[in-house]
């Protein structure tokens, strides 16, 4: 997901952008580069290739109740996109979906309020603390705090939490911002464990088993890229907690967008047949395009910073992947780039080349980090490579 | 708006549905008649008789990004869809749009936890009381406790409220449930109004004058019958209100689908079309049609319960409407029956003959009242007549 850590449009800073058609923000020569959102439209490519077969057509009499399946707990869950939910995790083999409710949601960011919202009610006498590890994707503290509630607040870094009582921890893994695997660490016997598996698809990382926990929540947007419909969805193992989370989806927007719903259930279908082509010529596996697209950036952004004295890069193991069989590297999303030389605030010094990303303090680390997006189109990403080697260029004096 | 007081699936009691394919609910004989929620599928056939018109064709590849306009202060409205809501406010004459900012929200609920994020924040010591005068929309409460925030606290009935201070009131006109017009009645001086118009439409009411207000909240469902869009819009007048507002839509659910505004647009563009059309042989003025409609059905309720000597309904003085030209009658979404003959719990009361409605206690109200939506399906809408027809005839003793 992506926006700037004080809730405003992602790069509203207006320096930072320029525009092909007076609305979606692009690179321009000499313009700042904002790289602090996820916007995932480096799959755009793909889907203007795919043409007709990803094409939805809705006529203005379809679509028009609140109810989608009113015999299911989400009783406006579109059971064509159920379907095409539970198919594309069978395909991928990223999560269990016996035995699951699903629940969908306008983004997986109201899926998470949900949850805390299911996890907390009735209401006790005190707010349960919500942790994760640092650094923590910097939305989490935004949401949680966002409205002051008795229900639950936010309790920090996961890793130095250490009071009793009732707690919720958020385990996002790979974790946004430094594509690490995470677990939960919390070990008190009173916590329950919100699983963010946004970015567990095979085009960022090895799909190494099919992961089965209680409450799992997954996004569309980077899955596919279709960031503007707002599609997630979670997969939830007791039905009093589904129902709940349901409630709360009820209650601040009766429903989740059905034109979303019916497209988002198109895209995946699309997604799931391509899957069976795999290695063909004209290959229209989307996994295996988006997984060499990734693997080009992050080969062009570690050759960029190779000899760097200044800036640095973690490294990932290789893990054997069920989905394509192979050994592969971690391909994530974002770049957590590490400031070295003494440099206190990464963001700062990236500015200082106009390059705009979203500095560690909050994620809840170090300053000398910065997050930035490896999801942004072509041209954008080339403009990052040419002022990292710039920066390099300085180093070495010429 | 329409789901059940306690924030469940309108209608997910088995018994008060049938479905005619697995999935939606219809009348089906000898069920119960759930009439709780407004779902307004009454406007599906001017919809299908629209076919071609009113399609809309969405490519793989399009609205993929969060992004719609980053130089607008709400950065996720599709241009398109600003434009297209101040076209038709300018038809229909309901709403000044000059000097505003439009905020675009899934659905109006979320829209009203804008406007309440954005005039409390930053906190102040005590919650802010949130007032309506009852009877209310029976979401308003719930909205607000949701999250026991610390912010906002629901106040009640706005005519009882007494206390000093910042409050927030609440006015929907025309109200749901009882169909009346309404202003703020709260005279201290430290209060802000948020103006819920989301009934303010030709076929439901007279048109007459340009609704002015500082925050403005109007909804797509009750407008086209569009409810499984969730689409909602603010008129905002200050800037910095409108900013708040759009930074709550961006916290808690990083925007609103860019289908659903892509299809509004398309939408609404058919309407403002229509409107050019009045009274021509095969009319395609979407509000002539629907106040039409609206009208028989009201006809039909009122030839049903006139010699009722155990339910009611308000009768409302008639109008000059600046949009039709004519002097229109009101037409309630919502029927507002209020039992006699000492009946103290009409929801019962109406069980008992297979009509579920909503009781007058969700709404502040004496539980002698009971809303049912007149929104429904046709099949759905004549079998209320009957019912009521039978307690007519039960009360005749044949």
């Amino acid at each position: 997901m992506g926006y700037t850590a004080n809730g405003t449009a992602p790069s509203v800073d207006k320096r930072s952008l320029s525009s092909t058609n007076g609305t979606r923000p692009t690179l321009s020569s000499n313009s700042v580069l904002a790289l602090t959102t996820g916007d995932p439209t480096v799959f755009e490519p793909f889907w203007r290739k795919m043409g007709d077969k990803s094409k939805v057509v809705i006529d203005g009499g379809e679509l028009m109740s609140y109810f989608s399946d009113v015999g299911n707990v989400c009783w406006f869950l579109e059971p064509e996109l159920g379907d095409a939910i539970r198919r594309l995790h069978r395909v991928v083999g990223n999560a269990v979906t016996e035995d699951r409710h699903i629940v969908v949601g306008t983004g997986s960011t109201q899926l998470f309020q949900a949850a805390l919202y299911a996890l907390t009610t009735p209401a006790g006498v005190e707010p349960i603390s919500v942790v994760s590890s640092a650094p923590y994707y910097s939305s989490y503290p935004e949401v949680v705090h966002c409205l002051r509630s008795k229900l639950y607040k936010w309790g920090g870094d996961a890793c130095t939490f250490d009071q009793d009582g009732p707690y919720i921890e958020v385990v996002n893994s790979p974790n946004n911002p430094d594509g690490t695997l995470r677990e939960s660490v919390v070990k008190s016997g009173q916590g329950n464990v919100i699983y963010d598996l946004a970015y567990y698809w095979p085009q960022y990382t090895a799909i190494t088993s099919a992961a089965d926990h209680d409450i799992m929540l997954f996004m569309f947007s980077k899955c596919t890229g279709h960031a503007g419909s707002r599609i997630g969805w979670a997969l939830v193992k007791d039905k009093d907690i589904a129902k709940k989370m349901t409630q709360y989806i009820t209650i601040t927007s009766i429903g989740v967008s059905k034109e979303s719903q019916f497209r988002a259930a198109k895209i995946i279908e699309v997604i799931c047949d391509g899957c069976h082509n795999v290695g063909s010529a004209e290959s229209e596996n989307f996994f295996e395009y988006a997984r060499e697209l990734m693997s080009k950036r992050w080969q062009k952004l570690r050759e960029a910073l190779q000899h760097s004295k200044r800036l640095s890069l973690f490294k990932y193991p290789r893990e054997r992947c069920l989905f394509t069989g192979e050994l592969n590297e971690r391909l994530p999303a974002f770049a957590w780039l590490e400031c070295k030389e003494g440099i206190k605030d990464c963001e700062e010094f990236l500015r200082g080349f106009d390059i705009v990303g979203r500095g560690g303090k909050a994620f809840g680390a170090d300053p000398k980090f910065t997050r930035i997006s490896l999801l942004c189109r072509e041209e954008d990403f080339n403009g990052v490579i040419e002022r990292l080697l710039a920066i390099k260029g300085i180093r070495n004096g010429n």
